[in-house]
């Protein structure tokens, strides 16, 4: 209807967010293609991506729109989800976020834009929240270790259950599962029990245990139905038959119950959920684990330990990292290679605000309506099932559920139908004296009778079965009583914050992860009611908004990738690997093809390829690389003619973890394919394809796309991501079931993994349109030439293309300055933190190199001052190359400065203190102070400490 | 219905936030009370607060709610507002916040918990987003000097007219208004005028305007019509008869017009609103104000300039302090003491993101879709009665203006009814090709003939007169350049706010101002658009939601103040006090006193209480205090005595601005009464008062409230504040009439002012209810005398009550020491700030003395880590006392240290480096730096620079 012509002039461009969100403008781009000798974009592009697979039209995606027009859309879509009351449980229950974490964590990008603390001079703030998150995990479990969470309560059973299988000494390859586990639970540990063999046993413990037949189990405490039941005896016969008992426990539950640890459990498992994160239509929500000491090095996950620095002062990093996958690689355990950081610090800080007495309060108070529910019910005649319980009431409906249901419905709640005669009512922190009367009215429609009842109740007692009540204190660190005002823990968060270093301060430019922008307006959804109070298994009337929203996302990942059909529940990258392999294994399984089982990896591949691999039943066999770093063509050949009637697959990433558009792509899946195997394509490094290859085009079946790498999906500090995967049609009845259904190939507890952050890469897609999503990528692959143009004068650049272009990413290399000087990529590393940056990726996936992923949102400045500051470094290893300095005497070694070193007044470096701290142009009033010096990493893994330290080390606002 | 005893334990306590809000807890509280020698709170105010004045029952606000329970109400009022599309324009327009700016700014602590920057050392990040505010308004009037904002257009204009009769040769004693000016403009002009014997002149500058008969004249630019007229003319005859002229100027049309600068005004006013800030249903928004060079040490409000630090180094600070009423006292010609620096700082920032370009490019959309829509009107017969427009068209309606708004508003839109026969439409940023058809057919209801007229219709030329085109550049300072991505912009934001120091990361100890918490949950509703879209003259029934807000709000003011009736008009503390005045004037001449003009002050009064009383047409009548800093009751009988018969008011600061609660308060009120005065109780210090003594019940007939100390509107460092009144039943009737509607004694622009923040103080109490605000008044009166109890063996305290407590606030002195050692309040204020606190405030009431005021919301460990700080700071004197250094070699006299100070090769302090940047127990992890060394105040005013410093000086990344 806008006629063209006569509005030319009045409309916003189309691409004023893309301007917004690509750091450099038209100015700065053809500066930085006259430094690269570029002519212009389309020549790098022709000269960087092979003409096979370089996609020559449009995606279909159409103009990006303007923000506030994306706000409005995004308010239509949220007006079409319906928020009730959720009454469903089953591991999901309404929680208050005190506004202090919602604005100051999740709403603030000093958290969300984090990395992983991998350098954890510049993490500290958040992995002093993690400790604190792990240390409430100790604590209410009485176990002994805990790590920093995992994805979902389902996949951490589903850890627990492969961790029990490597201790456990029992030799029987049975896995008993309570049937009052959540169904979910049950769904994923039956995914993950298949391909390695494992039988997954459901019963009644009490009839269907049999201990000699199993190498482990799971207990709910409390059951799905809300039953608690003393799990002691099981224990001692499992035990006593070598087996090792794990136990689904709700966190909320134990500040009141008796922990798995002194039940006798091996391992805890759960979701932190109830601490504060919104259910969001199922996630992101940190699950935990924890496991007696004896277990502490098989534990899946990322831990946080306490270590010293370099001058002897308490500091945290990352413990025991040598057990992670992408060390161990093919003999991983686990594809699990990240952790629900945001969610596990909103958890800890909801418990940190809360203490002890308030979290007894909370689930105190929840138990009391409990109560008075269920005597009410009683009173009105209705039965209860359940006696023992917490918060959780299986009610029989006489048959009635459904009518039962839709009485709910119409008051604004939601139960769980658990079968024709069933239904099951979970009450929350958010619960209230009007919402138990609205219940009792469902079952008694005579309001006159319910008032009357109500006026005649007595107080009942308390329902927690006496033998299980909690008994020792709990959370006695003091940072879980010093923070009980808002002003407090205002601060406190504000105080952890300043000590990283995230996106809003500078660029942080790993290969290996895309950390571009993730602007305000992707993010403003997340938090918004509509979208946050959603339970993930309401009825689907009321998700009407979300299933909008996902139905287009993956119209826009189909477009965007070449697939013909796209699964969202995966709820990481390794989660996405894992459900594309299973889906391969379902393919050929389905062709009868049952023996198919070798997976080609090379090389050069992410870590959790391997690891993902082993758990869909796959072995692994590696193909060589060449010189470029290229998959070695003639290897692979060699390696399909070995394997052949065995091939299921071949992982490859595409552009290489080496940041190089191969060109013989197209060639590696003909082969691939002409020896009956399929083609995983590791979307990690979508980035450099999207709007100019489709990996679901040139050959490949199925790929994972990391939203939160291309698509602006925050880090969170290590987590929360998203893994989708797109497939072709062949392989589409392969994909994830869902959960809460009992559906096969389920990977997560939800069936759309964390729904509540997919509104993010959405947001994104819809406001680039198909010329921004275009333009992100071509600027991504210039920055990344631009970058490797300044530098090559200096270091040497890893691996280029066939015309001398690298991808999104370079790798430089740092080993022979090793050689000559000593002086190491840490070094430098820890050095470029004086500069104000964190580190590129260190040693991956050649050791001794930085690998440097720009982005397309860093601009041409801060390109500069990043290549800058690595030159500046450059000239102070000249002068240990020049014997002016040594590598010990160095201002390298030293590095990173802190304040202590400069007020030290015993200063006896050979540098002065300026050029130690203010190396470059860093500008004094802007700088910022690395909090610790250099961590000393054996000394942490040697001792190993993994929740708070002692008070004395936590004197007033001194704790580190 | 609630049966007490059944659900008992399963309530959420009712002082849920209350000890959220309150820094100490009961173990805290009875700890202090043993330091203090009290027995208990009770105790405590029987000793503090006189009997005859004590409130000895609840206000009847009943409980306090919980933190959900409030948002849930919150949003319950929200939906009962209705946003609409706003064409009204009339100084409010549609605008775009970007999400950035929201969440960086509006919605972060770091910005909006500021204090105003007195103490620049800690302000250079919002100082500089002032200077860049100035800059901005500069370019846009091509004038030579603005300040950092005032309060709104209306009140703008009443100070330029208050400016043009001070700096105006004329001796006329008219003042020339456009009629073509917002009426609300016109409303507050006349307020102003009234009482100063000037005479308002309302015409046609063509054809009424005689430029002998005033000292001055104000022209709006565009006209309120719409309509855009050449003033040059007129310019030129008022400057012929030494007249100032002032201009009222759309800064967005400014892009695109020749600037008041250039057209020869000597001042030009306006509102900032359209650069990013909602319209709020009126505000707080920036208005601004520039003037010739020659004027500026005439300019009201405050002025941010550069000067330089101790190390010559380029520094920001306040310029020409000296002007302001604080100093001038009864000299003072204006009340303004605060800005709108929140706002200043988002729209400064809107301008800094968007660039002249991206400005000029809003400006031209929004006048092509101008000129588009008068094109179709008249080509659908409709007469457009303005011809030279940027934004705005008066359209006839040929009578059925009624008919055209009902059918505006059916399809979401409000358009301003001019009269009968016209209405008034405004386009702005967020007008879309859709509304200018919507509009269409509002005229022309057949729809045919619309698409029919669309698709012949031919894009129109520009509306903008050519001789007025704008020809200069503007805005080409290099930060109106750099920051055009969403990652330079967030880090930006970052980088300033880091400079600052505000209440998330210390107390801010200000006797003066109540620096408590602004919780969040306060701060939420603020940036809802239900809140935010609305136009203040919008139809009532779109602003149900506002108005019973408002209703309950103006309901808990009456409760806690003792008043019969409330104005929430008055934007600021200063505004309050004037349009109380105003009040009491009224009053006096309704009875035909029309002589009663003297106002009382005593000594220790707040400079705006002068002021104010200046300005609203009183002789000010200074009462001697007695050597406890009370109001000499025999000196005030003798003034009484001498100006009986022309007392008009007294006004008292209660408890006194020496933190003290006078015996004599309803002694004072009776005197007063007793000679025909009434009686002006300041109520800057209500934090000391709500819930233990009400104003309005014991002798006081108007007070205004802070809601920006008292009722937690954040300081936004340095604005928006809120000061709405409460009086008596026989006052009432002389409240603040509608602006809008020309109603008497209009003191703001808009009918309640700043109504977007007042949701901010309804949350508070309604949070807090009738226990919490009264447990906040007595924890506030207990942590001031902790404070005066540590402090009292270090520092003498002065002014106690009659038991030997002090109030709310104390004040300690510090001049005994400037007398034995040299070393200054400014000294000690700097030195705090080496110990990561903002300094008390200085040398008021009293020179050379400290007040300290540290409000309930902080707990006893920061109130310990306070004073250990300023014991350590007594200890450095001793040193100087004691001979061991002199003051010049003190690390007081050095303070604040810098990393300059500390990387400086040549370190010749007598003290180490260690001392000199890390005293007390400040912990190096958590080191706040000041960025820059102490300011010279005396070098920036003798070298006058207030906008944005030369290149050379923002060499990138290094800015100050």
């Amino acid at each position: 209807m806008t006629s063209t012509l006569l509005w030319r002039d009045s409309l916003p461009a189309a691409d004023a967010f893309c301007a917004r969100h690509v750091g450099p403008d038209d100015r700065d781009v053809a500066a930085m293609l006259g430094v690269i000798g570029a002519g212009s974009l389309d020549d790098l592009m022709e000269q960087t991506v092979p003409s096979a697979i370089r996609l020559r039209r449009d995606m279909g995606l159409g103009a990006g729109v303007s923000e506030p027009e994306v706000l409005r859309r995004l308010r239509a879509i949220a007006g079409r989800n319906r928020v009730m009351t959720s009454l469903i449980g089953q591991g999901y229950y309404g929680t208050v976020l005190p506004g202090v974490i919602q604005r100051n964590v999740l709403e603030n990008p000093a958290w969300y834009t984090a990395y992983t603390p991998y350098q954890p001079e510049i993490s500290q703030g958040r992995l002093e929240a993690l400790l604190n998150f792990q240390t409430l995990v100790t604590d209410l479990t009485g176990l002994d270790v805990a790590n920093a969470s995992l994805l979902d309560e389902a996949t951490a059973a589903a850890e627990a259950m492969a961790l029990a299988r490597r201790v456990a000494r029992s030799k029987a390859d049975g896995f008993f599962v309570d049937a009052d586990c959540h169904p979910q639970t049950l769904a994923v540990l039956r995914t993950r029990a298949e391909p390695m063999g494992w039988r997954i046993i459901v019963g009644d413990p009490d009839s269907d245990l049999d201990a000699d037949a199993v190498f482990g189990a799971l207990f709910q405490y409390p059951g799905s139905s809300g039953r608690i039941r003393d799990p002691r005896a099981w224990i001692e016969r499992l035990h006593a038959a070598q087996a090792v008992v794990a136990m689904a426990a709700d966190p909320l539950a134990l500040t009141l119950l008796e922990p798995p640890g002194v039940l006798g459990a091996d391992i805890a498992i759960g979701s932190m959920q109830r601490y504060g994160m919104p259910m969001g239509a199922g996630g992101p929500h940190a699950a935990y684990m924890a496991v007696r000491d004896a277990f502490k090095r098989n534990m899946p996950g990322r831990l946080v330990g306490v270590s010293i620095d370099s001058r002897g002062e308490p500091a945290y990093r990352l413990a025991l990292q040598t057990r992670e996958q992408h060390i161990r690689r093919e003999k991983a355990t686990s594809n699990i290679c990240t952790a629900q950081v945001l969610p596990a610090v909103i958890s800890s800080m909801y418990a940190v605000y809360h203490g002890p007495d308030g979290l007894t309060a909370i689930a105190r108070r929840i138990h009391r309506l409990t109560a008075i529910l269920a005597a009410g019910l009683r009173a009105l005649a209705v039965r209860v099932e359940t006696d023992a319980v917490f918060d959780t009431l299986t009610v029989a409906t006489g048959g009635d559920s459904t009518l039962l249901r839709d009485r709910a419905e119409a008051a604004g709640m939601n139960v769980r139908v658990v079968d024709a005669g069933r239904v099951g009512i979970s009450l929350d922190e958010t619960t209230t004296p009007d919402i138990v009367r609205a219940i009792w009215h469902c079952f008694c429609p005579d309001a006159q009778r319910v008032e009357e009842m109500e006026r005649t109740l007595a107080a009942p007692a308390d329902l927690l079965p006496p033998a299980l009540r909690r008994t020792g204190t709990f959370l006695t660190h003091p940072v879980f009583h010093a923070h009980r005002s808002e002003t407090d823990l205002l601060r406190y968060l504000r105080r952890l914050s300043d000590r990283d270093l995230a996106l809003d301060r500078s660029m942080i430019p790993l290969g290996s992860c895309t950390m571009k922008l993730n602007a305000t307006v992707e993010m403003m959804p997340v938090t918004w009611p509509e979208f946050c109070d959603i339970h993930p298994f309401a009825p689907a009337a009321q998700q009407a908004g979300y299933a909008e929203l996902f139905a287009d996302l993956e119209r826009m990942l189909r477009a965007i990738s070449g697939y013909d059909a796209v699964s969202l529940q995966p709820n990481s990258g390794a989660q996405g690997e894992y459900a594309g392999l299973l889906a391969i294994r379902g393919y050929h399984r389905a062709r009868g093809d049952e023996g198919r089982d070798v997976c080609l990896i090379p090389a050069s591949a992410h870590g959790t390829n391997p690891a993902s691999a082993q758990m869909a039943g796959m072995r692994v066999v590696v193909v060589a690389c060449d010189g470029q770093g290229n998959v070695d063509i003639a290897d692979l050949k060699t390696k399909i003619a070995q394997h052949a009637d065995r091939l299921a697959a071949i992982m490859i990433t595409y552009p290489s973890t080496h940041g190089v558009f191969e060109e013989s792509v197209v060639e590696i899946c003909d082969l691939v394919h002409a020896a009956g195997g399929q083609v995983y394509l590791d979307g990690a490094n979508m980035n450099a394809q999207v709007g100019l290859s489709r990996p679901g085009a040139f050959g490949a079946d199925v790929s994972h796309f990391n939203l939160h790498k291309t698509f602006c999906i925050p880090h969170g500090g290590g987590g929360p991501g998203m893994g989708p995967i797109g497939v072709g049609a062949h392989l589409a009845p392969f994909l994830p079931g869902r959960p809460e259904e009992g559906g096969v190939n389920a990977v997560s507890a939800a069936p759309f993994g964390s729904a509540a952050v997919l509104p993010i890469s959405w947001t994104y897609m819809v406001l680039m349109g198909d010329a921004g999503l275009r333009r992100a990528t071509e600027v991504a692959i210039l920055n990344s030439n631009y970058v490797a143009t300044r530098l090559e004068g200096h270091y040497p650049v890893l691996y280029r293309g066939a015309n001398g272009r690298v991808a999104h990413e370079c790798i430089i290399d740092l080993r022979p300055i090793k050689d000559a000087t000593g002086i190491t990529v840490d070094d430098i590393a820890k050095r470029l933190i004086d500069h104000g940056f964190h580190a590129p990726t260190v040693s991956f996936p050649v050791a001794g190199t930085f690998m440097i992923e720009p982005t397309e949102s860093e601009g041409r400045r801060e390109l500069d001052r990043f290549c800058d500051a690595m030159i500046a470094i450059r000239d102070e290893i000249r002068e240990v190359e020049g014997g002016v300095l040594t590598a010990e005497q160095s201002p390298l070694r030293h590095a990173p400065h802190t304040v202590r070193d400069l007020t030290d007044p015993a200063w006896e470096r050979a540098y002065d203190r300026q050029r130690g701290c203010l190396p470059g142009d860093v500008a004094a009033a802007s700088k910022y102070w690395s909090p610790v010096n250099r961590l000393d990493n054996a000394y942490g893994d040697r001792n190993l400490v993994c929740s708070c330290p002692d008070m004395a080390s936590y004197a007033e606002g001194t704790a580190v």
